[in-house]
């Protein structure tokens, strides 16, 4: 029987706070939202933790990243808060094996940012718009137990040109009702990480408590966490002795 | 100065003289309007010619296609009319450097399916959808001179899942009325030669007159030649005689 | 507890007929051994069948390919007489989720070149060459459990350039003691189906008796097999009526 | 007649100044006689500049960047003497469409790690090993008038794993006499810039003296600057009011 896999999602946590009607959707933050998604919706054992920007060490502190499996993000108006050396943190893990998650505005985050070497940056427009979130890649692992189509009543439109790399994989692009589309979930592989970005889930409409999405976001980490792959992948240049094939030879 | 680019524009042609409302948008065929677009606004010097299914020869026969650098394909009601023979040539061309740019139904025509290798399979529905075409590689050469959306008055529905390889590089993702999303512009290269497949161009609207259209279709073109590549690439295994390298140095 | 892995191990089987020094290293037919290789390393329950040229319906008759979830192929001179008819059915199933192991000299295979669509063309010697095989992806399925490098004491030479799509996913890059090198592990998604191409195995020598190579056979049915994945992929165009997500709305 | 082509050759030079037999093989630095192969080989008018580390400004001061095309750059010992603030000006260039071209140990400095967003290590050896270069994408802008492999008769190898993005294209593939093998071409596309990385030359070696080499380094900033492309991508996101499209069709 297999580890449990160690899920910390985390935070800014800042919405919820200052705003009335946010804090109605969400009244223990997204984090507590989406932590109980992931409890319902894993397909295997699952260990959760939260984390979010105002807790000492901004939640990530000792070693919580060694022992964090699958990282998932939401950020977006406290941005600049994250530390440069957190950032820089969350980057080397994903490039030793951890998955990350980075869902909604997280595209702008600093992890997120450090990871692609891009602008990340897209259309957008506070409104009501209806988003259709289709899937492009039905045979994708993240798109397992969903329909063709998730209708999204409300959401943030979030539109092209979106600024990143070329995606290793595509899964869902988004459509709006004001006439945009969106690469809504975009997978990208990282040195021994996985990265996947989910665009849904805007703080003023209860996207996260909407059944499909939850199926989306435990998959993603499913996904992320790429539980039979081994993880290794060198930080840092190794040096090669001359003749280490010759001897390798030898010695069997 | 650069030799003219060689381009010849293929069409099926029956819906134009089978349906008076289809010949009344392309009286001459779509073919030849195609054509006009291309001479109108190729960067360089184009020389131009027009084959169509029911000629001898579908229109291809001879050196023609030797002759070609650029084919583009519009094809929709009569694939299965293509000779498998026809199809492997043009195949054989693109490997061996031809471009080629397939338009609206022809992502179902014989040599497109024979290059992509899978279903190429979409969703339809022929109605009077607004289509909302959104440059997503806003650096792209085939992105040149475009606004950041087209607005297409109407067309027919092409949508998601698209069953295709992912595409090398996604330019264009489409937004419809009726709610769906479709990779409406999509880059493969294959040997040495190019592929662009462009979703717009249903035979009942005049998609082919609007004017950002027309510098898609010769953006395109222009891609599709990739005029600074040289276009070499083996066809069949290359035998190489032990100590080839040893002999290469000594010769230097 | 999951359902077995059904895999079909597919064989030309006329090397080890005709000649006595390839019957001496695989006196079963090099299916055997694959079929012992991976039974002896699968990491979860597998159901083995093997299938040969000469058996009837070239041993892939029947509804033998709807029960399979992997197929191995391995074909080098007798390419040709394997019906297209048999390899489209290959094809279909592949896009429709069914795993694909191509080895070696099944680059040339027709079923592996319908789904690339490209020449699958390569460089090559029958000689003594030792190759050393390269992990380029460390993090990936197919490269769990291997050492950094496999060190293949003679194999046949296949070298670049090598006629493929660019691959999704680069997992063994090979050197050879004459001077090549070769994309010799590549991943290609199609439709619902996982496609892996490994360029070792000459039926000249005992390359699939080597532990490391059996490893990277177990582990790359382990990944075309994607068990997570749903398997659903649309192979035909699919209707859709106006207003349906209208519709899908009042429903709700 | 088009502009002429601005390239600035970038170089740390530190090991010509401090060792004898560097500064005998590149007696006025190592981006003097990268200049001289672009000069002498680029297919368009090319207006070239140098600059190194120890100019003020890092020689890139002013508004260079911004009139900069193509950014060429060597560095190797002395990467952490780059300013973070030079390069996340060089990667903020990029993105809005200036080429780079990285050189050698150059996939470690500051600009190409910000736009990789991973680890960039390899292996290494500092010894006498032969090196070929092996074309992998003939029909490739990069690969023009080259043979089919370049042989460098001794550079320092760099080998797998290299810890990198899957590239976007890859182009070359090396062999060395060590064993090893190594993606030394790699084409990535970030925002509206493309950037090359090129393993080859060790500031021990001549071997920016070759003419294969050199016509390597013409070809790279060929397609580096992307002529034909109009260079632009947003850098943040955008806004975009309700409404937009309805009215952007009633101007019409």
């Amino acid at each position: 029987m297999s580890a449990p896999l160690r899920v910390t999602v985390w935070n800014e946590h800042r919405h919820e706070r200052a705003f009335d009607h946010v804090a109605a959707i969400y009244p223990d933050g997204m984090h507590a939202e989406i932590a109980r998604a992931l409890a319902e919706r894993s397909a295997g054992p699952i260990e959760l933790r939260t984390a979010t920007l105002d807790e000492p060490g901004q939640g990530l502190g000792g070693d919580i990243l060694d022992r964090t499996d699958v990282l998932v993000w939401w950020g977006h108006r406290a941005h600049d808060e994250v530390p440069d050396e957190l950032a820089a943190r969350v980057q080397q893990r994903v490039l030793a094996g951890m998955g990350l998650v980075a869902l909604h505005s997280s595209s702008r985050s600093k992890p997120f940012m450090r990871l692609m070497g891009t602008s990340c940056s897209y259309r957008w427009r506070e409104s009501d718009d209806r988003a259709l979130v289709w899937v492009v890649a039905p045979g994708h692992r993240i798109a397992r137990g969903l329909p063709p189509v998730i209708d999204v009543p409300h959401d943030e439109m979030y539109g092209e040109p979106f600024g990143i790399p070329e995606p290793d994989e595509l899964v869902f692009v988004s459509w709006f009702t004001g006439g945009e589309v969106f690469r809504s979930g975009c997978c990208f592989r990282r040195g021994a990480g996985r990265i996947f970005y989910f665009g849904a889930g805007h703080q003023e409409w209860p996207v996260y408590h909407q059944p499909e999405i939850r199926q989306v976001l435990a998959n993603a980490v499913a996904w992320a966490a790429g539980e039979d792959d081994p993880g290794i992948s060198p930080q840092a240049p190794l040096h090669a002795e001359t003749g280490w094939f010759e001897q390798a030879n030898q010695a069997e």
